[in-house]
């Protein structure tokens, strides 16, 4: 979905053009954050992008299956993060007049912000139960560390500060763990339209959290908390990308405040009446 | 129990002294913050004192029941919190040669610490819930306010700022809930004593997070927010005292630090051996 | 300026009427936040209000004189300041049909806003400097209690968390002197215009910095802290109507932001070209 | 100086050994982040390490030059940053048995604290000022980005979110520069050690503040920020290290509490007596 010229958040920016001709749909554009499309596993690329421009916002967009193999498909740059190059990586790749039969569209023309709905609330969970426990690995090496050095005169599990960093990130930690279960249960019980702004609500809390648990472990390994001999600093450039990968914290905060307005007004629109785009959505509404 | 003299928080800190003779109790010392007591429904004081200060840490204190009206009890300064008086006060309560039949010790000689704990683990969560609902009003105050008032072309609930604030008050109410649901479950399921870091860490955390909603519904009102024509101020003031009362923020985090060390190295101490009030405790394992 | 109904940090806003009827104007309005009003020394009022309520954005207000005893001026409701009762007060004043002599006008017709703008640059780096004082003297309070006090075996001044706040107190208050410094420096050697981003800059920044150093003396000193045995909690509660008065942060804020967009982007307009109130002004390019 | 098996902010645990025997110094011990060590252009190093262990604190330590290519001298693992390899690298060195003359110790044996201390002041306040003008970056391609993208129908500098983020970047960094300008005054004037404070303070703050700033700037660019696209998650890189390297921001606050402290108990210790490694140092004084 992620394109590098626009801002992918918003899905009416959206540039891959995904033209009918005859018995074949022709891809024009660019993607990028392709994450995995390297491996050698990789044998198809599903693509979003626009069949009906002139539709209203959140029916503009199709996805539809495209082969790796296909002519006209071509890697891109090749986009690390932070200084990490993830095996599978997250090229980017052109799409140029690459021709597909029409029966690899996923669904029906226009389906594509539906379909990506469906999978995304159940993606950002998964994301945030494994940030969970990222969180949890990384105090407990900042625990261990902490008692196995000693600054003048005491160990460092002795410094009130640093126990203070344990305690909040203790407290922390636990709060959003229940939070993601509540979330779950939401999810499981009520469905994930009506836990929205709760999976909104677990996006942008538990990745910001673990940063700032990982961000203390970092500083209680001194220089080795930056280094690859322990995990520390990968695990925070990972859980970073988290806080812009499926809707950055921001949108994620306006669709929240949006649910939170309108208890008091209900006919309260986040734009005036001219906004090109719509509402904004974040591809999650199912 | 609070003291105006030493760091109530610390139990072998207390300095009223409780001394029997014969068939009586003779207490002498100075408490404050004994909220209600100005109040005419208040007959009787519950009163911590030290009837063994020559005993372990925690076996120094006991709990005596005084009539108001004994000889020798006299109300002392009247303090305010901020700038409120509450109706029932929280006053000082100078206690000298007071006497009191031997039969009005609560439980047994030395058993005050263990009585405390047995009150301050449901008390804290309580608090906690009543602060939850505190900051679901606080935010309601908020939107109503922004979508009351406009400045430069739109209204305040429209300016992007105003709802990140929203958002991340319905973030961090909703998870501040459930981890004080959490609490309460394992507090009915495995008991006080096994609850013991999440109490404190909703003792630390619910608090915290409702004068951030409150401050942040404070300034959305302007120059009212701060009045007596809004309730958000002196709501500020009350949940200010929730993060000293029943155990500063500081030592609760302490205690939960302890737990977490101990994980991994169960001989861990807080303190050199030489400590003469023992580990922190906080008035809380049962 | 500050009015009950309505967002004042938009001068378009302002309700109060001023009308000409011969060689009188005409007031009709309310007033409040008029701090010291209700004090004996206070014998005349200078009220903003609007003569030109079509002309453009900023030169439809004028500011007036008026004899607090003139008829039809009257004192309306008393705020408190969280719970606190200032002697001069902040009341509200009400003025209905109230005549005064045109000579009573400040300036010419049009002329309040500008007016306004010459005084609050400097009002805003006075209430600056005093703050830095203010913070000085919490940080005072902060050390000298926490070597006083005592728990769990040390004094509080050897706890590593409560020296932590000590330091960051220190920094904090180091680096917003030096930042008041400058920004007078500016004001006395470029004016008041081209320092407008370092003065909107030190409005937001130093109270914001002084109610963090407050609340950490606070919570050293325990329950104390709340009360009017120490000045921390006054001290907290007047801070705190400095990040509304003379522009609430998110208002000066915008106009910093203004300027820095117009760096790259010189033709930048906050709001669309439909804006009835123009740009954000807070009350101050001279 | 930096060790992998140490805390190296505590002098005292230095554990390189450098033994006088005859005309020669044989060293036996591990350094890491000797910076810019793997270069062509690097010839010799100068190494930290005990000659007197049953010194006092602070005299325990020299420091000598060693060719790089002496025998016995040994790269061993190279540290990334965040996944970055600089150039030069920040290596590990084994030192074993590696013998120079004795006429290569700088000044005289027990003189490398205060040897490190004449360097080490001037080294913070440089690595302050660099990062100021990198917060000044990291604002310009925050501002720019913010101009050129749309997201829900207006431009990404339109939102009132990104305006307060734009804001508190230039107040922050504004105010940070005077902190660092005020510092090297103060060096320039009265010295090092009298601006002790003031070093250690702007060494702790203002990496802090560049994080901030960076971080921020990262979000506004989505999942480019993360990339090598833009220099901003290569920044953010560095610049953690800052909080580490030259003395952990937490050793630099406990000097500044310390001497906050005295101001009002001159003979405020902040261990007990029996502390091996003294008050700590950082490194600083000279």
């Amino acid at each position: 979905m992620t394109e590098p010229d626009v801002a992918s958040s918003d899905a009416t920016n959206i540039g891959l053009q995904i033209r009918r001709d005859g018995d074949e749909y022709v891809l024009n554009g660019k993607k990028w954050f392709s994450s995995g499309a390297l491996s050698q596993r990789c044998k198809v690329l599903v693509v979003m992008g626009k069949t009906n421009p002139d539709a209203s916002a959140h029916l503009q967009q199709s996805m539809i299956v495209v082969p790796k193999d296909a002519p006209g498909v071509r890697i891109g740059r090749v986009p690390h993060v932070f200084g990490y190059v993830d095996p599978g990586g997250h090229p980017e790749i052109i799409y140029e007049d690459v021709r597909v039969p029409v029966d690899h569209l996923l669904g029906e023309e226009g389906g594509g912000f539906a379909i990506s709905q469906a999978r995304l609330g159940p993606g950002r969970i998964h994301h945030c139960m494994r940030a969970i426990g990222v969180a949890e690995r990384a105090l407990e090496y900042m625990v261990r560390r902490a008692l196995e050095r000693t600054t003048f005169g005491s160990s460092v599990a002795h410094k009130g500060l640093i126990q203070d960093w344990i305690a909040e990130s203790r407290i922390e930690i636990d709060m959003h763990r229940e939070y993601v279960l509540r979330t779950a249960h939401l999810m499981d019980t009520v469905g994930n339209k009506a836990a929205a702004t709760e999976i909104s609500g677990i996006k942008v809390a538990v990745p910001n959290m673990a940063l700032k648990v990982i961000d203390r472990a970092i500083q209680v390994h001194g220089a080795a908390g930056v280094t690859q001999f322990v995990p520390l600093a990968e695990m925070y450039a990972h859980m970073r990308t988290l806080r812009i990968a499926d809707g950055p914290d921001e949108v994620h905060k306006m669709t929240i405040a949006r649910r939170e307005i309108r208890k008091y007004a209900p006919d309260f629109r986040m734009q005036g009446p001219a906004s090109p785009s719509g509402e904004p959505q974040v591809f999650m509404r199912p």
